[in-house]
């Protein structure tokens, strides 16, 4: 699904917009009707880009962490198409870490491809196991996201 | 996945927001390792509802089509968690009819809850299929389109 | 896709053969790049039938059972193409009920379709949660499982 | 999901029994509710790992051939569970190649393991894209089978 440009809307980004990768491999499945990746497979690869860089910071062990991280917003803009059997590099940073959140924002690039197919937004609320109430981010969490946190320009 | 309120972000919206709905099975496979279904899930949700609202006011006929709608953009707000085996009614309403673009919101609602679980936005811009360049919206796909539109255009 | 017969190989079903049906709605992603639902799909059709009835039959609390039902074997022969938007009956008997496992088979009707699109084979062995060794189906389960058996033991 | 073994079922197959491999990447949602990847997802893996090396060869343009491949029986069996972020390591290979039909077996190994954690069977039977009736194997895909052909044993 490709659209290279539309006015007030965001352009794709390069790769040095972003700190750490991934890479995924696509799957036959991903392609819907048209022969493209189905925009609904965008967000199983910011998730899986995600979950994978805090599992390899030792911040997320799945189903033993006192506080887990409740998805509460996603979304995502879409600039040109992918199809299997394409390889998916997928870029994370940070935009913004709250007293119980995190804002990442995770570009999608194709192959060789210097510029993001799509880029999307993922918003973690860190909320107690059991009470589902908001927590403070764990300190380790905090620590491991800093590297990746996109510093606004100051003037 | 659950979050009730958090200042500055959408609140949930009521069944009577939206003017078309479409009722989708829920699967095992929805929910993910915290017993949930999970986020990326929503997504397929929206675009089942959406094209399937096409396809039953006889504007979308899947390969055969000349102008296809491209999805641009997407986004979903969460509220609160639904799990397999659920039954959810997706509301389908239109926020903004372009010269070559739909913009939808859909609402999520799970079993028999009046408020939505999760909401969001699906942007189609319409393109030749060959030339993958911009076309006007179809007659009859805005014809089908204008009874969804939450504000019509004034005079 | 579809392929209507072929020597040695299964027959479709009709609806009669099945003693318990459950609805499913299709999505927009089911359908792969050649405008058919992907064989995969048909799977998570499965999955989605056999937990339902256990669901409904108060003999599966996910995360909350001691026993615990592995899927050892599945499998499925694919008569002829179904699509989105089609609506999926799904068919459910019992074949076998073991001392510790048990096979159903699961027919997929499209619409109004009298015969199976695809039908196919999910094989549970019970274990225990924490040591994951086979353990006796419960008696319950057992019981809840009697009525679809399509041979009943013999004295 | 795992059981590792049961009387009259196969077992795990060793690595040199396949003769080509892919690696694919797991993602967060191919984990279920008990935190390992459901059974249906290893089927995205077949379909995968067949198709990309039909394309790698050079035999299967998608939406171009005038045969094409349907899919009528698949069937897997699990002897160990996987879960995200686990790498898959799928090892393919041909069992039969008949007049219109090919008939794959797809291992799939986690990690660095020696044993399938599951292994399946994949048939498709070739078919003319408009007429849906069995047609010959093209003689480009034959060839491109039999490095992968397991003999069976001769007397």
């Amino acid at each position: 699904m490709s659209l290279n440009h539309s006015a007030g809307r965001p352009r794709p980004l390069v790769r040095a917009a972003f700190g750490h990768f991934h890479t995924i491999t696509t799957r036959w499945a991903d392609n819907d009707a048209y022969g493209h990746i189905n925009n609904v497979v965008y967000y199983s690869y910011f998730d899986t880009v995600v979950n994978r860089f805090l599992i390899q910071k030792g911040v997320l062990e799945i189903g033993r962490s006192p506080a887990i991280g409740l998805v509460v917003e996603t979304g995502c803009h879409y600039f040109s198409s992918l199809a299997y059997p394409d390889t998916v590099h997928a870029g994370l940073r940070v935009m913004h870490i709250g007293g119980s959140s995190v804002r990442y924002e995770i570009g999608i690039f194709g192959n060789d491809e210097p510029l993001t197919a799509a880029h999307g937004r993922f918003v973690h609320v860190y909320v107690d196991a059991h009470t589902r109430r908001p927590v403070p981010l764990p300190a380790p969490l905090r620590a491991a996201l800093e590297p990746l946190l996109v510093l606004p320009p100051t003037p």
